[in-house]
């Protein structure tokens, strides 16, 4: 069984998809979009994707590709701690430049700031991106901050763990499929969510607030709402909606009704939700 | 008066702020942040900043800081059309690396596809700095996409004009400051509008749901609504909800029935849009 994600190695995407599928083999993509594509080529048989962090919100480039171009399902979720590290090709030398993805750069910089006050900071395309720059020039005073998955990868040294300031920060990952995958056993079921794009007739204000009664009176818990442009006009959107799957038969209720109000809804995914054993997130 | 913007110079937010304050003194800062700090600590009069895009959706940066930590609001806010082009230190030469900031590189590869069919392409961390790597390296065999104002800011010469993939492609620029600024006359008014955040109590479903009721019954039209995660933990979200300031004594009546449902509103803005006059735009 072939595994796509969004790389490169030492990505946090990879180490999710290590996690959850650890006997197969793992195929690394540029971007979010060229995986779903080799899913669509036949090339792999599950896609791994990040597609919300608790602090920087929704991943675009994943909802966006299901919801304009994708045919492609969720068929699972893997909630994953991100924590950041500082890696070095060679611990304890003076650091002059700290690279990173600009994300992890503001997470990391309340520690630099103490601990090193005049490195100066640049910007790269990711994490991993970061660590391999890093690790091709060993005779830089540099260093990266990036997952611990990059520091095997491209065999640097820790030179301090865990530096992120919000310690509660976590990342939604997909699992795209076209069925259930049988999920390592170091990962812990946790909730029933359904994903669905809805598409409004016009008068945002009515038709949403409509849209939402629908699922509100049958008491259908979302655990999210969020809206993105539809790409036509500015100030015109499509709206992501998580539900519990937990009443399947008011939800196909809902649907019906939400089809004759004029609104167009498209299933981005239905999935069981997964949480790490080890860390103290089983009550999620 | 001095005005801050986000910089590098020749970005789409310095062309704005030279649009808006044709005669002040601008000044450019490296982050989102820094801008809007600059202003906080009363080194400018007016700080200019992108606030959503139609294809790549909000600013995040600009509405987070805004959100959890700005006191400042939107004053106005000017509607920018984007246009890519392509730039090289010297026409018609070999061209062998595109440099671009992600979004934009994505908005031109149909066109290097077609064109420069063998091309690389890096990614960089904006459009200007892009510009600026390919004016420092006038012998690389590389360019840039970057707005039109990079070309004369760093003296590149245009290879290719208006190479983005869609034509429709605004982005919203908030100027944020004390009070409502005059405006060049090269911009005409159009919409008079209000942006709120809204943090709910609880029970995402019903709270939302009640929260937009006060503005459905009172004929109160939305513009936007986008959840942000409040970086509490994933699934807590703020809601920023666009209105049109149409009917200020009703959204007075609203703020009061939102305050007694015990849902809490900050006013990130209240202010009018300007558009562009010479580019077909007034219709917005």
């Amino acid at each position: 069984m072939l595994v796509g994600y969004l790389g490169p190695k030492g990505s946090f995407t990879h180490d999710v998809a290590t996690h959850s599928f650890p006997t197969s083999e793992r195929i690394a993509y540029r971007t979010i979009t060229d995986v779903i594509k080799a899913y669509e080529n036949q090339e792999i048989d599950f896609a791994v994707v990040p597609v919300e962090n608790s602090i920087e919100g929704s991943v675009h480039e994943t909802l966006d590709y299901l919801f304009h171009q994708g045919t492609i399902q969720a068929v699972a979720e893997v909630v994953y701690p991100i924590k950041q590290q500082l890696l070095v090709a060679k611990k304890d030398r003076l650091i002059r430049t700290v690279y990173s993805h600009p994300q992890a750069l503001a997470q990391g910089k309340a520690f630099l700031r103490a601990h090193y006050p005049d490195v100066a900071m640049e910007m790269t395309a990711s994490t991993a991106y970061a660590a391999r720059y890093v690790a091709e020039h060993p005779d830089l005073e540099i260093a990266a901050i990036a997952p611990l998955a990059a520091a095997s990868e491209y065999s640097l040294e820790v030179q301090a763990r865990d530096i992120q300031e919000i310690e509660d920060n976590y990342t939604r990952f997909w699992i795209l499929g076209a069925k259930e995958p049988a999920m390592s056993e170091t990962l812990s079921p946790a909730l029933q969510k359904i994903s669905l794009a809805l598409t409004l007739p016009n008068n945002l204000s009515g038709a949403l607030y409509k849209g939402l009664s629908t699922f509100a009176w049958r008491g259908i818990n979302l655990t999210k709402i969020e809206s993105r442009p539809l790409k036509t006009a500015l100030g015109e959107y499509f709206f992501i909606i998580d539900l519990l799957n937990e009443a399947p038969d008011l939800i196909q209720f809902a649907y019906q009704e939400l089809d004759s109000l004029g609104i167009q809804t498209k299933v981005l995914g239905r999935y069981q939700v997964y949480t790490l054993k080890d860390n103290g997130m089983e009550k999620r």
